[in-house]
């Protein structure tokens, strides 16, 4: 099957690679030139024109820098695009990705939202998550070929999920890179590396993972019983890694945002409670 | 063997019944009455003080919720403790670790400081770590029994570590937390349960495992080479972040503390560096 990918950035370009790799042949193309020669070495097709490069394919995938990138490529090309599958594999706002539909829909174009859950050197890997949301028909016609990328996540037809859990997941990472750099950075006041410290900080995240499964039904049931480690026990904890931080000169913006809520549940009496309490102050946030 | 177990919280009870299931003796003490009724009824033995309870064990295992309840209670049991090993599993900071250490030295105490990965209910598991730092001598002599408790990482003589790895452990597994409280909070926005997103947030987990073990090595090089995710790719996905985030109403702190090391590091010319060059700002920040 012929696929068209448009954009060949780093991601595109993984992209491409990978459809190259399961034996389909691609057709590319790409705003600036050079960026599609290697491609065009392993066999791909390079098409002269976006309009030329969306006629040569029922499956288009798109990954450009953003959403206004997409909509200023794509917005002329709507006749171009009616009939096929569009996959938006940018990143963007669940808002963006439902405006997208619709605009797909109201011009007779099959849209997938997606969100890719790697790094380019994992794209391939079966290990890794792609994310879709929108037309169910579109993807269950394509998601053989899509499941040579990664594996395909069916997040069902509201084409905003793909990337509302995209945001939730980068969210996550930012957070946790965040996190094990303090720690990277700790530690390495002491004279520890980072490649000394990291395989424990990786055997770690087995037990945090461990305290989202517990905390997920709590947070559902809005009961959340503090049997494990009480908010009271963490907020003593919290004082160490400040205090740590600080006499070591280090950034403690960090670890000062993650003693905030754990404070005020405190002060709100909540010190009983388990973790899964500070859902509430996300929700409805104090002013600051 | 018996062993000593002084403070019987959540985790201490936690330890105490795991000695016990290993089919150890265990003496238990406490300083509020009542705590030790669950543990007697399985076989503990019951002391009366502190001191008697240190006199019944060549290992005594304290857990109290700080340092200053630690010094408090075994400041005046010198005595006693000289000629045994104490092994110190309340949390603290290394330097707090580092005066123990200095003090069971000067009584003739042999001491292991150590930090407990886990909640209590993972205690007894081998899938979780105890992380050990301070007399090798007492590490070699009591490891055995200590594995009882969850699998016993050895940090090395120096008996700050341990508490150092667990302050930079524990400072992780909040960013990480925060994180998914941010996401269960954007999806659950959205009508999505946080049991329905948090498989697929465990999931990606080992995806950010990937992520620092490839930053490790480059944080340890001084050398960030952008070639998978570039600081200005980043940048532009934490902007949804944001989007998303106040779109729902939800507390925007934690992606605004996110977003600002990118920015930083963007603005200083480094958008095509990779993730780990921002290790540079937690070291040396710059003024709030
Ligand atoms: N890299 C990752 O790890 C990763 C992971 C998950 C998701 N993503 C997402 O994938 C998308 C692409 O990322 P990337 O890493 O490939 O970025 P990149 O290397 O910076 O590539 C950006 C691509 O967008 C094109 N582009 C930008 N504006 C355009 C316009 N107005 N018209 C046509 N083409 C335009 C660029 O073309 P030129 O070559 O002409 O500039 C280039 O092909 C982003 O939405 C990103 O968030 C990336
Ligand atoms: N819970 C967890 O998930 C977890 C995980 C890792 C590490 N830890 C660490 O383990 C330690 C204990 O935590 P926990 O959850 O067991 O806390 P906890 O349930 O609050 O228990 C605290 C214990 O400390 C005792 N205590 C406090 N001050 C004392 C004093 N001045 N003299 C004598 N005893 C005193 C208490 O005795 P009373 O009963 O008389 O008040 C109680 O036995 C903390 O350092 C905590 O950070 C806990």
């Amino acid at each position: 099957m012929n696929v068209t990918v448009l954009g060949l950035g780093s991601m595109g370009t993984a992209l491409a690679g990978a459809f190259l790799d399961a034996g389909h042949t691609a057709t590319v193309w790409n705003r600036s030139a050079g960026k599609d020669e290697a491609l065009v070495a392993r066999g791909a097709e390079r098409a002269a024109t976006a309009a030329d490069a969306v006629g040569a394919s029922p499956l288009v995938v798109v990954c450009l820098s953003d959403d206004d990138a997409v909509h200023h490529l794509l917005g002329p090309l709507t006749d171009e695009l009616r009939g096929r599958t569009l996959v938006n594999l940018t990143s963007g706002t669940p808002e963006q990705a439902r405006e997208s539909a619709a605009w797909a829909a109201s011009h007779g174009i099959g849209y997938l939202d997606g969100a890719i859950m790697s790094t380019p050197p994992g794209i391939g890997s079966s290990a890794i998550m792609l994310l879709y949301s929108g037309s169910s028909e579109a993807f269950a016609e394509h998601r053989e070929v899509l499941a040579c990328l990664g594996d395909p996540v069916d997040l069902g037809d509201d084409a905003g999920v793909a990337s509302l859990y995209d945001t939730a997941l980068l969210g996550m990472m930012w957070a946790t890179l965040a996190g094990w750099l303090q720690g990277v950075a700790l530690t390495g006041a002491d004279g520890v590396d980072a490649r000394t410290f990291t395989p424990v900080a990786l055997r770690w995240t087995a037990a945090v993972n461990t305290f989202m499964s517990t905390y997920a039904p709590q947070i559902d049931a809005g009961v959340y019983p503090g049997d494990d480690a009480t908010l009271a026990v963490h907020l003593g904890a919290l004082e160490h890694l400040l205090h740590a931080s600080a006499a070591r000169g280090l950034d403690a913006r960090l670890p000062q945002l993650l003693k905030a809520p754990f404070e005020a549940a405190v002060a709100a009496g909540h010190g009983a409670d388990s973790y899964a309490r500070l859902i509430e102050g996300v929700r409805a946030p104090h002013p600051a």
